[in-house]
């Protein structure tokens, strides 16, 4: 009999394939004692040697078919390797208390992971995972276990596991890994984010899928409606087989658009634009028809270094987005680093609340040297195409004013050096603090436009950390509050004759989408991934006819009245 | 020739005499080496019972004449005194090393100190003050430093000190301690706050009086306009004897509207009301003519114990607080405690952003039986005074419906029981989370009153950290942002006849005022010294008047542009 495990849909469409199981290895460690140190440290050193150069195989092919951001954890990984404070620590302890290379390094590792783990700061205990994953490679090699390539597997499967690591993901090949399911995870841990760059169905949080699947069943994937069918029957089969071919259909339709601008059923014209982190992304977003670049977060060019990047490195970057886009508009924000994002070579002070803290354009206000940079190597991209700068993080009319003064500077000194800088360029800022979208009146006659950065936006709104677990059921995007600040904000800056457009994850969503419509949103940021769906979805919708519709909506009393309204008029999900 | 010092100021008042610089004693350890480790042990235990001695009468002098809120800061300190880690470590490392007592002591205090200082939490951080205070008295009396009494000062003094800790502020004796300054802190520091309690005029921040000043010499402090005088001469003397003068008769007037209402100058009535944190500081309420408590605030009764507080004891303190103030409004808010309040019995989890994550309501919804026992206690009291209870971060409708569903639970149960409990209550919440101003139409169908409490509502509008010194720039009570939300808040009560409190710290602010008379507000909850100078304030404002202004207000561009209209119009500061 078939068995139904039901999690969080991660990533769309159906998959139907013989499960294999990724186990973690057993890693008690059996021998303790070893007399010989210098034999201990010599097999310590070539189980790093080999670990160093698995990671760097892993670490090409994550950059060719992934791309820079994902490859950086395994620089991270191969940094962790060559830590000096590790490996002498291991060394030591081999040699000091007569013990096994195994068993000294996994006392020393647990102890950094424990020390990691331990601080409050999402930076340390990412290092706590890279620190985990990469002393388990170097154990097993220590300790013979054959930690099972998951790059190995050659046939249709769907990975069945406890959760994937960094490493494992990696090594999926997503021409016969069809799918996977996970027992822990949500729609934003590392592996639901993986497979949805991967564009293979997946479903996590299902709690015990590695419990209740065996090595080689049949097992269905439903990254649509987040379910698990474990060893189908025969109906099972043929309705999931028919449900995946509608979505192969369904993707069809939505390539068919590739090359469409987006218009409503009314024939009103929306723009569908890609949220990217470096350059690599852009063979997505064309892959996917986005009609610009509606956030280039640049965090990623000044993380994962031990340095600042200089004017030029910056400028080669800006300008590969720009002039790859072909003069469709690419909204560049400023630096947004501190809170959770942190530079070690910056020695930001530990704050005790950094998402309420020093960051983003606080920050760069004060450390004008790192952002007249990053000004400089702006303007002179945006010679090569349209390009829009974009400052985060803006609470006040001074701090804009400010941002504009300096960029202003920076203008003028480029140009008496004869540098080429575009004549005209739009400025406009992210509304993601709550004071910004309330006085977005007195702010829309200082912008060109406004982009509402609903991530931040709503957790402030709801005074509720997004990344912490206990409070997550107050990160409401329905909230009918958070929708009236949207209003607010397009209205404010439709009265100035400016544009208004988002790039938090709710522009992408299909609850959401015609409720952005009836407001009056000019453009919708997404992952690459979700323009065609979004595309397809505004073909169908009509803005005049859904503007009473979003009035309605703000005068719900809870996200949940606002979500079932939707879905009841318009037969989502 | 004198010498000018500008600094904040911290507490109203001009007072000038003869200073008395309050120098750190030097406790550099001279003598490390001890051969009798038994008689190192009993000097410690001496210098232990002398110092628990004189810790003693402390708590108990500031139980009198401070309230009990202040005097648990010695309980803690008592706790640090008896607290056997800390003994005992010291003992063991006198007899393992051969060391003196205060070597010894000095080195597991600064451990400790440094341990505290160093976890990414404010309770943690109060309890390195702590350390560092109580070790150095320990330390003094172990060292036969004379650590100055500040007790034994008997002729009129201006007290100068880097900072006062609450050893030293416990021990001023008003009568004779005319005022004081400092170099550091701010208007929210330990120091600002007792200066306001014990009513002597304060400067703090100065950077450099003690540098500056010398014993003995002549000091004016003035803490009306934050600056201190030194060594004045005649026509300094002369103009504060005039400004010392005018001030004792505004005080003068002020005291004769004790037992006034408090009415505009076109005969409105607003409700004057006192925040409190124990039924202790109802005398000061009192003194000061409170028309009713616009907060009370429970967390006290939780906190520096080792176990929740009965349902008898919680009664006792409602029930005192309502009879005292004789069928005056009481307005009890339920335990907020998360955040940076800390019950170290409940075993939180620690997290990444506090102002952002599991605390008051939040946490009383999940943790339904400690909630239920404060809600039985608050009914049973409601039935000897006018009590209305209001609950804590209320971010969204279902959050509000939980609440008022588990009160009307325990309001049955009791009324079953035979309990007398009042017929009519009146129901309200804080409105201190963004989401819910923008949703206050929603809220005020379901509620028989706001209160908005700035404090949190400003540091969630502009995402800065109050707390945090580099993002303090953006605690903006004077915001468009913040101000058009309260203006949100009061319309939408109005709208359902509905009435508006504020009991943050801008309900007592002289530019405040005005703007929130304006808005409509309709009761100012402050501090008690607050609200006999708030009180002639509003006697010469007109509601009327003031409704076009506030209006005028919402629309100005920036903070300081809102503090330049203010102080335009009505000659403040």
């Amino acid at each position: 009999m078939s068995y139904l495990l039901t999690g969080i849909a991660a990533s769309s469409g159906v998959a139907i394939a013989k499960a294999f199981v990724h186990e973690e290895p057993d890693f008690t460690i059996k021998q303790k004692e070893a007399n010989n140190a210098e034999a201990e440290k010599k097999r310590l050193d070539e189980a790093l040697a080999i670990s160093r150069d698995e990671l760097t195989a892993i670490k090409e092919k994550a950059f060719s078919e992934l791309g820079e951001d994902k490859a950086e954890i395994f620089s991270a990984h191969l940094l962790v390797l060559s830590d000096p404070e590790l490996v002498d620590a291991v060394k030591s302890k081999v040699a000091e208390e007569s013990v096994t290379a195994e068993f000294a390094l996994n006392e020393v590792a647990n102890m950094f992971i424990s020390m990691f783990e331990n601080m409050d700061n999402e930076y340390m205990k990412e290092r706590a995972a890279d620190i985990r994953d990469v002393s388990r490679r170097v154990l097993g090699h220590l300790m013979g276990i054959e930690v099972v390539s998951l790059a190995a597997i050659t046939e249709p499967t769907v990975i069945i596991a406890h959760d994937l690591t960094p490493s494992d993901t990696a090594q999926l090949n997503p021409a016969v890994i069809k799918g996977f399911a996970t027992d822990i995870g949500g729609r934003t841990s590392h592996s639901a984010i993986m497979s949805r760059s991967l564009e293979i169905p997946a479903v996590v949080g299902t709690k015990e899928a590695t419990k209740q699947v065996k090595n080689g069943v049949i097992v269905i994937v439903d990254g649509i409606d987040g379910q698990v069918v474990v060893d189908p029957t025969d109906d099972e089969l043929k309705t999931y087989e028919e449900k995946q071919a509608m979505y192969a259909k369904q993707k069809e339709e939505w390539a068919k658009l590739v090359n469409e601008k987006t218009l409503t059923k009314d024939g009103a014209h929306v723009e569908l634009a890609a949220n990217i982190g470096t350059p690599k992304d852009l063979d997505g977003v064309i892959a996917n028809g986005a009609e610009g670049i509606g956030l280039y977060r640049t965090e990623f060019l000044y993380m994962g270094r031990n340095e600042l990047p200089s004017e030029e490195e910056q400028f080669e970057a800006y300008k590969e987005v720009v002039e790859r886009m072909e003069n469709k508009p690419v909204v560049i924000r400023t630096l947004d680093i501190g809170g959770d994002k942190e530079l070690p070579y910056l020695d930001l002070p530990e704050e005790l609340n950094p998402f309420l803290g020093f960051r983003a354009i606080r920050l760069c206000l004060e450390q004008q040297d790192l952002f007249r940079v990053q000004l400089r190597a702006l303007l002179r991209a945006s010679a090569y195409g349209n390009l829009k700068i974009m400052f985060p993080m803006i609470a006040t009319l001074e701090e804009l004013r400010s941002a504009k003064q300096l960029l202003s500077e920076e203008k003028d000194k480029l140009l008496a050096e004869g540098v080429k800088v575009a004549e005209e360029m739009e400025v406009g800022i992210m509304v993601e603090i709550p004071s910004t979208a309330v006085a977005a009146p007195q702010f829309a006659k200082e912008v060109d436009f406004f982009s509402i950065g609903t991530n931040d936006l709503i957790q402030y709104t709801m005074a509720a950390d997004r990344m912490n677990e206990r409070v997550s059921y107050l990160y409401q995007p329905y909230h009918p509050a958070v929708l009236r600040l949207i209003d607010m904000v397009i209205k404010a800056a439709h009265a100035e004759g400016k544009w208004t457009g988002m790039c938090g994850e709710m522009a992408g969503d299909e609850i959401a989408i015609p409720l952005l419509l009836g407001l009056g949103l000019d453009e919708f940021s997404m992952s690459a991934t979700s323009i065609l769906p979004a595309r397809s979805q505004l073909t169908h919708l009509s803005r005049e006819e859904l503007a009473d519709f979003a009035q309605q909506a703000l005068m719900e009393d809870t996200s949940e009245a606002v979500e079932q309204l939707v879905t009841k008029h318009y037969s989502i999900g």
